[in-house]
């Protein structure tokens, strides 16, 4: 797989009613959702789409999340969520993610940073497997 | 099972941050989450609680859902949901809610109410089963 | 506005893991979420987009929801939501959506039915409005 | 505020089906929401009901969320989420979390742990606010 040549995924969202809370501004843990979609958009890209995953019984599952919150999301708001492998151990898959904010001129504001430690399980014994040789550095 | 005597089942919820939006009350999708917990704690008052459904293989699973919304709930309300058995037949199970705020009174108000078409399935085959003679008419 | 040529709105969904539950199949609660995104689409076709209501203070408030769950959605499937107009009163507005599974050849199968009753609310005092009179039939 | 007298709060949720996913366990996401209720029984024991948010115009601001998942929970556990303040600086308030499984005797087995950064905001400004002193080391 030609990894280094995409190393980068985007996803996109757009803010709706139930991605905010009465604050006015997206709630925390709707980040977690835009979060979700690009990792599987990464693994997809990766050989590995969800609709397969029931059949393969390989999933990736997330063992640690963080988000830094740096500028609050609105209702309406075009977000751009860039998804990439930061570093691929042996069983152990780190990955980092950025939110931004898409303005009409395509200007882009970093609205939150995430990353993730993922492991690739295999069904129904969901013990951890080996990563894919090429993923890794 | 002595179902006449506990027609009715109450759970409780508070509103938070993640239920509510932008709009400044309770998101019109979270109702459905105060429903499922309501509808969960009929089934174990029936003597189907959660904690052995995996081992059952035996879960309600919802065919219909409908909800009125009569009064925007907010930030730190008290709920309580009223959760009953409306109708049984054969296979077609139909239950009704009513979610209320409760004041420090203990006064209701009824914020929205509920019904649901529910059908007990059996894994893995998920086919429609009878239901329990005793909770019919 | 010519909405008599664009009666119908199409939005696309993927099912993401955050949409199932331990069943195996779509939650009855994310059928809402994809309803959402589908209403929203629907009234930024009609000219009210999310990213203006903060600023007109005028915003689609859902009375009454029902669906009728027909086929459980799985992880991965693609999911084409359509919504339209059905019934525009002089406050009451009916939307009906459509929820389909699209296969790789494009085939649909329908997953799940809603109907909505919307009322145009203005903040502050989240009065309901009069509809456009180019919405009504 | 005797403070030092009630140093942790522990809140109690079960598990659901709407909190699990398709892999047969607890999602990822979940957990966030089982902190949110955790940290609002927190403020409100330190007198910042959330019933009173709306009046004060004063609430807790998320900045950063940090989650290790240590053990996947399942539909039906009965939870029990501990939370305390970890440090308070002037303006940055550091939570902690934990969230055990509780079984029938009572034994707790750690699911997972998570850390959050909060600041008082006050609106409408959303101006970051000193933290009382008596919350303070």
């Amino acid at each position: 797989m030609a990894w280094e040549k995409m190393k980068e995924i985007h996803s996109r969202e757009s803010v709706l009613f139930y991605d905010t809370d009465c604050g006015g501004v997206v709630s925390n843990i709707a980040y977690l959702r835009y979060v979700e979609r690009a990792r599987c958009d990464l693994f997809a890209a990766l050989g590995m789409p969800l609709s397969e995953m029931e059949s393969s019984g390989l999933f990736p599952a997330v063992y640690r999340s963080e988000i830094d919150y740096l500028v609050p999301g609105k209702l309406g708001d075009a977000l751009r969520i860039s998804a990439r492998l930061a570093d691929v151990g042996k069983v152990r898959i780190e990955c980092e993610y950025e939110i931004h904010r898409e303005n009409m001129e395509g200007d882009l504001q970093l609205l939150a940073r995430s990353k993730q430690v993922v492991v690739l399980l295999k069904l129904p014994s969901s013990r951890p497997q080996r990563t894919p040789e090429e993923w890794r550095g």
